[in-house]
């Protein structure tokens, strides 16, 4: 689109990604693709923390309206994070950014007028990520994004598993070797096996202010005994949980995304293994890298805001 | 119904467990009431395991009919262990019983000219479980028959999980502390934390042929460190198999059933502890006893029977 919109006689969503730092925004039009994607600040307002999200909605509509110019935006997909009901269109508890029961499918509706389709980052990455990505085909998968935290979104038979809202918080699996997590409880998946936790434990060790996961590969693939034990207990968590899930719910495949991701065969190839050595006549998961990358969760909001304007 | 049946306008089904050891059947009459409900060895033929589960089927059909005095019967209901597709009506693989990819469906229905309903039998013990039983009114909930093994049903969203016929192997998840398993696996569930595993381990530190989980929990109570060390290993790895589970699934309650549940409040209390010891902000499973008991898989083979008669 960059100056003038292309004619799409289908018309734009308006797809957004709220999270935790920025707000993805971009249009999309009819055939997926994304037209004006910027990243902007998270605003934030602690007596708030709902409605600022809703001005600025009702503000980026404005402006990506004028550079649709005169193509019209049919509807809005909102995900955020934290614990959500996409039922009720509400946004039942964000830790981090401070919401507790928001209202935020009929409060965009009312700030913009226009059709809101309102869901959880990761549930709806997940379901982009099954219908147009790596998931393609597949009923029986786990998506898991692993960056800063670990999230996941479940499928079973072809349907994403929503538990009431509480499903997919995979990275609060308890596992043996799990540190206190910042949730309150103790041995979280995440504090062992997450990007973010990989990098502390390894800046912890060697005294650094910056360490990533890649540096710790990097240190083990160099042989430092410390950085193999670091990661060596990552895809040991990794490795209990998949199996766990895949006995209890038949999982096809594990999809992986999030920063950890990029570490490619590096990732797939040791945690395959030690995810096969603990199942025999279960079904054995493949282990697939996301396709649809950082962008998986803005493509589910515009997905699920171009599901509103197919006549059912 | 005894020597006379009642009159029944809408009929009766037939309804089949098979077991490992027994086939339990009997005749259910449409408020659900069982009629002339007996235990028969299971009939076993190497050659032909499933012809002879349909020949025993059809051969009980007959004698039923005549305990039936005229009312007719209008479908049958199977349910039988192993993998099991219940949409293609297939056996999959029982390494018990001996069959793989068994056409169940197709064969019952030519030997006896009736509907037939089939399935698995903890899957459908645990649809009976939720629609009947102790999971009424839940959505999101996790049935686990605790016996000689340990299996399970998972319901999410209101519906059972299945996962192509590979969901619900609770007992074959890999826990820390499992043992070497049978189905070649090391460190599944049920190797510590079945009925049978904690009477096998108990019984080869007694020296004793027959020991159940009853004894060590006797034992345990009475102070015996051994007894004790094998029922908190038990526990330990139960609770860590239902954090699991409910981090991932979001699940409202695990309804325990199995001859280890009749351990009651000694089993609900300290698992529950554990349980909760490992969650936070999760949803807390309600942990709850079966209903139904040993007759779940009998009374899912007759509910899904008369499904059948149900105009959809």
């Amino acid at each position: 689109m960059h100056s003038a919109a292309p004619p799409d006689g289908e018309g734009l969503v308006l797809a957004l990604d709220v999270g935790g730092t920025d707000i993805k925004v971009a249009l999309q039009d009819s055939t997926g693709v994304f037209h004006g994607l910027r990243r902007l600040p998270t605003p934030r307002d602690r007596q708030a923390p709902g409605d600022v999200i809703v001005a600025e909605t009702a503000r980026l509509l404005g402006e990506y309206r004028a550079l649709a110019s005169g193509v019209p935006i049919r509807s809005i997909g909102l995900v955020v994070p934290g614990l959500v009901d996409e039922t009720a269109g509400i946004g039942i508890l964000s830790a981090n950014l401070g919401w507790r029961d928001y209202p935020f499918s009929a409060e965009v509706r009312n700030a913009t007028g226009l059709p809101v389709a309102f869901g959880h980052d990761v549930g709806l990455a997940g379901e982009a990520e099954m219908r147009l990505g790596a998931g393609q085909g597949l009923r029986d998968a786990v998506v898991m994004v692993i960056g800063t935290g670990i999230a996941g979104a479940v499928f079973s038979d072809g349907r994403r598993v929503h538990g009431g809202g509480f499903a997919g918080e995979i990275g609060h699996a308890p596992v043996p070797g799990g540190l206190p997590c910042a949730c309150g409880a103790v041995g979280c998946l995440e504090t062992v096996a997450s990007a973010g936790a990989i990098g502390r434990r390894w800046a912890s060790h060697t005294g650094t202010d910056n360490a990533g996961a890649r540096e710790v590969l990097a240190a083990a693939a160099a042989g430092d005994p410390t950085a193999c034990n670091i990661w060596d207990e990552a895809l040991e968590a990794l490795a209990t949980v998949i199996s766990q899930v895949t006995a209890v719910l038949g999982s096809e495949a594990v999809i992986l995304g999030g920063g950890l991701s990029q570490a490619g065969p590096a990732l797939l190839g040791p945690l395959a293994g030690i995810v096969n050595s603990r199942l025999s006549f279960h079904r054995r998961p493949r282990l697939l890298l996301s396709a649809l990358g950082q962008d998986a969760g803005l493509a589910g909001a515009g997905m699920a805001a171009r599901d509103l304007l197919v006549p059912a």
